[in-house]
């Protein structure tokens, strides 16, 4: 295995993601016994709901730990079900399976998608869908969304979309880096178009219930038999180490996906999948005082970045992440990010690595304190660079 | 989404798995109240050790469910890598990373084999190996193994092996389905012919310390950069439903590895990871006790089974599978899986799984009075057919 091409093109098309040299400096850094205040990871700090943690444990000790369906638990999809059934009307238990979202990503466009098949992203867009797509080899084109719209998809960068003639479009909502939340209007839109001209359409809403605004558009019963609605489990509950998430989507579609789980990895954990039955029963409660919690700590946050005359963000509508604007610095992304880490201890995901150049993505969700401080830190930073300059 | 073509090729290659439809005939036996006898999945019922579910209990407990590695956890690498130095002579924990055995199969395939790539496996084989290379395009080519040989692999076999000239090699001593562990000498040689041809060769080693003849020669330490080796947790401490495995190669293709877990599912649950930590620490001291026990169990049912004019097997040397032959009943494998169910109650998975017709494989791994009752009803089923002939 002397050279690179020892490898498959898939194999060569792993390059994994464009900080990973911030993080590696971070690590080396702590290795040395100095704190680095970590701002990097959507890794929500908030405490998962005891009885989740406690379904988990109990499905332990009764010995769940053999093999279970490719599907999920029949109990957990039909949790699934019915959580959805409030908000989204009619789905159905064969409409959703249970997989890590993220793999769920990877897994729909290899089912669906060719190598050279034309994908297009709205960017920002989070870092898994280049990765994904590069791995697939995919054509992917990305159309970029304005500041001026507060980074929301409009009718226009539909149109601009769909004159890319693609195979799928990649879309969501809820939106991580930037939080917007797109309208009914919108995405009907963008569906419609899809529909014209037989595009698969993936949505990503993993941040779908944590939308401060109230308002939430899904493509659950869209009417489109190529929607496909992708979410996750690990930020609204907090629990990314369980690696679960779901796919709701046309019933030849979740089949396959089943059958790419039974391939790969044949089921995820049993005593997990429990826990996160008991987790989902009580999503409707729980997502008030979450809400109400993150919505208070990115408010003190975006108050505190926008003292700064020289990076300044929006309220998110959702999620938690702030997509800062650093390009007043007149450093680049990758710039602002190496010298923060260098000289205040602080790590943020440069907007390259979302396809965005000249800002940087703050994930708010960890330890309160280490939050607040390392938020004190960027703006002292970013000003003493102005002022240096 | 009309026809079956809306799919991508890698979609239209998940067939699903041929015995497929038996069980969907024992399920719908099962909800109207009957009971079945499975004998068809490798799903171990002696329990897990209690300090492994303890361990994972109280990563739970102390909140350990947020991101963590791509890799795995450093002390699950450090663990194993102590628990190989004891039999395997030095390996570094840059040789080795955590993801489910089942699923490093497809991901070592997909980082280093291009569609149309060949892969040669010997057969029996089992049927991941079949489905994983169907879904990434290869060329798959078989070697059958002979029951004059006792389904070992030979110098002989391994040369048409090579006639095939493959980009790849699926080798998995401590067999499944037939147990066949195989020598140095042969293994030796495989390892020697792939060199000389730049070929990889994988090795499976899942079974590789429930050997009972005390014999067993890993790929660790071959010499060679291109040999992988993969094995799992799940059979050795009876925790399937954990779905951790690990690979110990090439830190290039480790590293390759990782970058892939990293695109497309971030990283296995810490708590998981945790307990498996305990597990492999006790692995020495728990495979005697869990020999025993197997070896005890196998022995009456290859007793029972030998009892039988119409079927036989022979004793396997690993693992806790029976290759049984059935071919004096005059019936093809699926035909007599589906007779023994619908006569018996009683589940196998027919040989034609493993790419080998005329032959079953039962699984004798569940609970011991249920294991015990499938050989009798199966033994009383095969004497049945042939008195009837």
């Amino acid at each position: 295995m002397a050279e690179h091409s020892s490898f498959s093109l898939r194999g060569d098309a792993l390059i994994g993601q464009i900080m990973f040299s911030i993080l590696d400096e971070a690590t080396r850094i702590e290795k040395s016994g100095e704190r680095v205040y970590h701002l990097e990871l959507g890794d929500p700090k908030y405490p998962p709901p005891k009885e989740l943690i406690d379904a988990t444990i109990a499905a332990l000790a009764a010995r769940s730990v053999g093999y279970c369906s490719s599907y999920g638990l029949p109990r957990l999809r039909e949790a699934i079900v019915t959580h959805l059934l409030s908000t989204h009307g009619p789905v159905s238990v064969n409409h959703v399976m249970v997989s890590p979202a993220n793999m769920l990503i990877s897994q729909t466009l290899d089912v669906i998608c060719n190598p050279g098949d034309r994908a297009v992203v709205f960017t920002p867009a989070f870092p898994t869908y280049f990765a994904a797509s590069r791995y697939i080899g995919l054509d992917l084109k990305e159309v970029p969304l304005s500041p001026s719209d507060r980074f929301h998809v409009t009718r226009e960068t539909v149109d601009q979309c769909m004159a890319l003639s693609p195979k799928v479009v990649i879309v969501n909502s809820g939106n991580n880096p930037t939080g917007a939340v797109y309208s009914k209007d919108v995405l009907d839109y963008l569906v419609r178009q899809c529909e014209r001209s037989n595009a698969w359409v993936i949505s990503d809403e993993t941040y779908a219930k944590l939308s401060y605004t109230g308002a939430y558009h899904s493509l659950i019963n869209s009417g489109y038999d190529r929607a496909v609605v992708i979410s996750s489990l690990s930020k609204i509950l907090s629990i990314p180490g369980y690696r679960i998430g779901y796919v709701v989507a046309d019933p030849r579609l979740v089949d396959k996906l089943a059958l790419s789980t039974s391939t790969l990895y044949s089921c995820l954990p049993p005593f997990t999948q429990s826990g996160a039955i008991r987790g989902v029963e009580m999503i409707g409660h729980w997502v008030k005082s979450i809400c109400a919690y993150y919505q208070e700590l990115i408010g003190h946050c975006v108050d505190r970045i926008n003292t700064s005359s020289s990076v300044c963000c929006d309220t998110p509508e959702s999620a938690f992440y702030l997509f800062v604007d650093i390009r007043k610095t007149r450093m680049t992304d990758m710039e602002f990010a190496r010298r923060l880490l260098a000289s205040s201890r602080t790590t943020v995901t440069p907007g390259v690595a979302f396809g965005y150049p000249g800002y940087v993505r703050l994930a708010v969700c960890g330890d309160e304190q280490e939050v607040m401080e390392g938020v004190k830190r960027l703006v002292a930073f970013s000003n003493n660079c102005l002022d240096n300059r």
